[in-house]
């Protein structure tokens, strides 16, 4: 007798979107000696954050607060917009998923830009939705033709990230609210900002809480060196937070996450020291480029898209790194995939990349561009 | 312009299943003194679990194995199962919630009993199933009634804690593995588990994974301390194992949770005495319970439901728990209502307990029985 899985369920495939580096290291039976594939700070914890979690363990028996009522209360202060503006969760992964589940029926279109963030895909067809693609211009999201496209096919949910991800590439916030004037009623805009403390100034659109289009979406894994331990928030008009406290898991988010997320929203010197060696880490991947005679787009994120010419050359030169114990990801579609995605590494990272990258740059077989 | 919400969210109550104790200690001004009430553990974490995780702060920029790989390598151990027939997670919860979506359509019945855990109920709902619910059998949940109603209901999904929650009791492997004659293939059963640390010799079934019929569901929030850090995990049969793959998200489990678990399940010696304190605990309520002419119910749990004859006197009690500073909770539906459900404290909520518990029972207006 089969297992009774839902028609949706059992039409999905087994396929996932991402392998994890330790799947990789399993495989090859090697530790990476460089781990920038996967966005993830180099910098680690805020020593406030990691103190904060280290005094948590105590209370690790003990649920999470099911209303991360202290950090809401924080991160509404840090905005200047209300606690119920706010919902806290155990990452942006989750919040995507969350956001697809409230707002998507079965058969209802999805837009987003063909090769962005694949997790959200996951999640479009894991809720019975159709994704819609809109391609990148110029190796930039297009705010407009996306939010142009959601009116035309009715969507209930459109996907901007901003600083992009996996290109680095970035809109101004004023660019992106003129282009708010596209975006229609009745259609909410997953705005997903995870590598906003990275960007130039005037790069985030003024948080207008009032405009019930708009979810904003940040986290602690990015700048603040949390990924492992799982918590972001959106910024929402409080009838989306309502929306979604209908369907979170209310004790996802764990004690340690809340307390170093907390702690860590307090350490203002440790976050600017991180945003300064992010930067100088780019500059660093910028010179690599150039040294190897390739071109580096500019980023406002924490890695750096280098083209490689074809897919061909970016896909050999990936095994390669790989080969050399260095864990790097690249976009999965054309034209996108012509680039491999390097992470702003530690130093140790940096000293093993240059070196194996000039090197097997120098050795990739004169393959098709 | 209203929001896009999909037809079921929209008809979703905003009330959530439980209100937090952080949440009551914001509304009376004054933290617990004994928070007894989520049934988490007094005993804390295993010291190598808290090393392990201290050391893991470490690396909490980086994202956790999406495949627990280790985790899941040791539980196969531990459970004489296949690694494909474990699913770790961010806890039961979680899990329950991906074994609802992956079964239950839009319309579905869901069986459960009345009174038991509220949690699963919210996710029924929350996807749109129907909650059919099977009363207790003298404060005991019902197997063969409820795998009889899953039959004549062609549920896909019933849903049985053994032991039992909010009531402590339970029902021996050998009652249980009889039991599922009555449970009718392409039905699952969600077997939870979460107390199985706490039960006596011969309370669990042996696994099989070859049924596809049955799920268990473990934890590491109960005898482990680890609560806070949200992990749990299925055994399964491995089609269902892949069906929870296709929709969970794969990087949910924190990093400090993997290395905590696994480090946790090596220290035996922890968790015994763990099992020891519980069972002395039990004995003290017991006891408390007897001093005060009370009946309580004999508990496979850390927690003990003590009988206060009426939910008004339950009620009552409970309110006059919380103007002491203790955290207790009690179940939601008669005739279960009758009890209050004390958790095993550590010496010093013990301490407070006790005597506050005499004098407020003694107290107790004569209320109605």
């Amino acid at each position: 007798m089969p297992i009774p899985f839902t028609k949706l369920v059992a039409s999905l495939p087994a396929a996932t979107p991402f392998v994890g580096p330790e799947t990789l290291q399993r495989l090859s039976g090697r530790p990476f000696k460089a781990r920038i594939g996967a966005n993830e700070s180099a910098f680690g914890l805020s020593p406030l954050a990691r103190q904060a979690m280290h005094e948590a363990l105590e209370q690790c028996a003990w649920y999470g607060d099911p209303e991360n009522h202290d950090l809401r209360s924080a991160l509404a202060e840090r905005h200047a917009v209300g606690i119920d503006e706010i919902c806290v969760d155990a990452g942006i992964d989750s919040l995507l998923g969350l956001l697809v589940r409230m707002l998507v029926s079965t058969g209802d279109p999805v837009v987003t830009s063909q090769g962005a963030y694949p997790t959200l895909n996951y999640h479009i067809s894991g809720f019975g939705g159709e994704i819609c693609r809109v391609p990148y211009c110029d190796d930039r999201e297009d705010p407009v033709a996306l939010f142009t496209m959601a009116a035309r096919v009715s969507a209930p949910l459109v996907y901007l990230a901003n600083p992009d991800n996996p290109m680095g590439t970035w809109h101004t916030g004023e660019s992106l609210v003129q282009a708010f004037g596209h975006l229609p009623d009745g259609c909410v805009l997953a705005l997903d900002e995870a590598y906003a403390e990275f960007a130039p100034p005037a790069t985030l659109p003024p948080i207008d809480t009032r405009d019930r289009r708009v979810v904003r979406l940040r986290t602690f894994s990015k700048a603040y060196g949390m990924a492992g331990a799982r918590i972001g928030y959106a910024i929402a008009h409080p009838d989306i937070v309502t929306g979604l406290n209908k369907i979170r898991n209310h004790f996802a988010v764990n004690r340690l996450a809340q307390a170093g997320a907390l702690a860590a929203l307090r350490d203002e010197g440790f976050l600017r020291q991180v945003q300064q060696q992010v930067e100088q880490g780019r500059q660093r991947l910028y010179r690599l480029a150039a040294r190897c005679g390739l071109h580096a787009l500019p980023s406002a994120t924490n890695f750096v898209a280098v083209d490689l010419g074809s897919a061909q050359r970016a896909s050999a030169m990936l095994a390669r790194m790989a080969d050399n114990d260095i864990f790097i990801r690249m976009p999965g579609v054309a034209p996108l995939n012509r680039c491999i995605r390097i992470g702003v590494g530690s130093a140790a990272e940096f000293a093993h990349l240059e070196p194996v990258f000039a090197r097997e740059l120098a050795a990739l077989p004169a393959l098709a561009r």
